[in-house]
């Protein structure tokens, strides 16, 4: 029988608490579809920190690469906060994993859940039928550009003396633009055929090289696909205003990391949404929310969002979409039959319907 | 009698129509006052462009800078979209204008009004209350920093060949972040003394710089103020989760132009909503809604914005806090009394209380 290789990443907080149960659905699924995981787990992020002194020690990097997809469950917490600035960040470990597998799409679906709708702060008839996904470009822009902090007159303006300066750099290549417009594409035509490209082409010079490269890919090799522009202020209100005008949505990566979360938030339950990051090599899946380190320890975190990444995983890493449907359609079930874990259950949940993270583990498995 | 010189900007699309119900508002409050406010009209935007070929011609920030206040409209439409990356644009009068006044302040006000709140997608009871300031930063950052474009090698990575590359600088120096925490915090002090400061610390070094200096500030001058910091991601949820909790939030420029947006628009009622521009001299005042092109000179866009500038403009230039309650209970007691622009009109509207422009105008100037 097939066997497929995981390195597993519990991270900080909850993370181990919720991988757990995503290693146990993806066993379910396995034993039923004849599959062999086996899942072999790293370090990153604080625990990391705590372990090797390195977010990202070289042995987890390697054993990311050697494997056939990652599934990573959240990092940080107040423990690694630090006034020093030259200490190790667990962020670091995340965005070190991204870079060094050259994760360039990040594919955030959002998407209301009918049981859970009431948890929204929208009303129901502005969120009824959202569904979409933001590609967010993942290893460009801000985040991987030269920065540089120092000190000269300059930064202490008219005041005289000295003050600091400190720069960031936003740089795209052609390439870049080129391939994640591509996955956007790509993306729609498995959808509703929809792209929404945001950018602020009114000031930003990459902005403006962002728009002409992403017509160019659709008129050359996707001309179907319904494209449309939107700026980047503008698409902050219309993803209040008409979410579910929206198909897929592609951005640069600050505007994709603020614009998604922003999107995740409009279904009022985080702990739903997973993401799936991909490159031309190993692939990366996680839950989109934090490692909740309040709450870390108790046995009561959400690990529906991890168990939904276990189905990204399955789709994205091993084209085993069937099996995803399992996955996602056990989810639904659960919540249409009225299980919660504490933060998706309201006044109308009774107490007996409420799990703790391994019940809610175990509650998935059985409706698969 | 006190003269005060108003440098009056129509602009582009609704802005000529709306201004006038500016201007009308404001010549009431003048004769009611004892204060004489004569307004010169100037080029900006389309509009100069047309007349001038230049979106900000030299007459033009020559006027502004000789004047006591500036009174802007909005600028832009599809009649100036070129594909002509050298065509100058109309948004280049705005930022140029920014830039020439030094107006590094942005204060956006966000607040509902209880007579529109059905108009917000958000649940009723979520916005309740919500009245809030945004403090954007508005001549630094990404929006003024050095920008280019090039060809080679590597813009094209591993496809072979030549390719673009572009790159856009985000810069700050400490004079920069400090003016601007400073503005915020004495903001606070006048409304209910929190701030809450939004960066990317954990990516960005500006945004280290930026948390540094904010409490710096805050220690040494404000301490009295409550402070706290949020991921840039993190507020662009927290705005839709509980709106009603933020006082004043204070920000670097491209995060304010999403983040206000998106405040903005948890209102629903955009066309009501005005900002001020703020330096160390000559100020300006405009509504925060667009030039919108599709409904210009049918004498049915709202002016209502435009009228709420001419009361920050009251507090701001001029000092003259009690008239600006005129206008802002003026506009309350209109909108309490069911008249309506089109824009924010609903079914439960009667027809004969859906006003134009200038009967919107009127109607102010008669509830003043
Ligand atoms: C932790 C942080 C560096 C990261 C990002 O900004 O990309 C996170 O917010 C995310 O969206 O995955
Ligand atoms: C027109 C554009 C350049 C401008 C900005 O981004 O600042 C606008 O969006 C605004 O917020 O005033």
């Amino acid at each position: 029988s097939k066997t497929y290789r995981i390195c597993t990443l519990p991270g900080d907080g909850i993370g181990p608490e919720i991988i757990a149960e995503g290693k146990k659905v993806l066993q379910a699924v396995g034993k039923r579809a004849g599959v062999t995981f086996t899942c072999t787990d790293a370090l990153i992020g604080g625990a990391a920190i705590d372990a090797t002194g390195s977010p990202l020690p070289d042995a987890t990097l390697e054993a990311a690469r050697a494997s056939d997809a990652v599934l990573l469950s959240s990092v940080g917490g107040p423990k690694w906060d630090s006034t020093d600035p030259n200490a190790p960040r667990p962020e670091q470990g995340l965005l070190g994993i991204r870079k060094g597998l050259g994760l360039y799409t990040n594919l955030r679906p959002v998407k209301i859940y009918d049981a859970l709708a009431g948890a929204s702060t929208l009303r129901p008839e502005v969120i009824k039928g959202v569904d979409l996904v933001i590609v967010r470009e993942l290893t460009g822009g801000l985040y991987f550009g030269k920065r540089e902090r120092f000190y000269d007159e300059e930064g202490a303006g008219s005041n005289g003396g000295r003050g600091q300066r400190a720069y960031d750099t936003c740089e795209y290549r052609e390439y870049e633009v080129e391939r994640i417009a591509r996955k956007a594409f790509q993306a729609a035509r498995k959808r509703r055929n929809k792209v929404t490209s945001v950018d602020k082409r009114n000031v930003l010079e990459t902005s403006r090289l962002w728009r002409e490269v992403v017509h160019r890919v659709h008129d050359e090799e996707f001309p179907e696909i319904e494209l449309e522009d939107l700026l980047v202020d503008n698409t902050a209100m219309q993803l209040i205003n008409r979410p579910a005008d929206f198909d897929v949505v592609v951005t640069e990566n600050m505007f994709g990391d603020i614009l998604s979360d922003e999107a995740a938030q409009i279904t009022g339950s985080l702990g739903m949404l997973a993401s799936a990051s991909l490159g031309d090599g190993v692939s990366l899946f996680e839950p989109s929310a934090g490692s909740a380190p309040d709450i870390a320890g108790q046995g009561i975190a959400n690990p529906l969002a991890q168990i939904l990444s276990v189905a990204m995983m399955l789709t994205y890493a091993f084209g085993m979409d069937e099996q995803a449907a399992w996955v996602q359609d056990g989810v639904e079930r659960v919540l249409d039959d009225g299980w919660r874990t504490r933060d998706i259950a309201d006044g109308s949940t009774p107490a007996d319907h409420v799990l703790g993270t391994s019940a809610m583990g175990d509650k998935v498995v059985e409706y698969l």
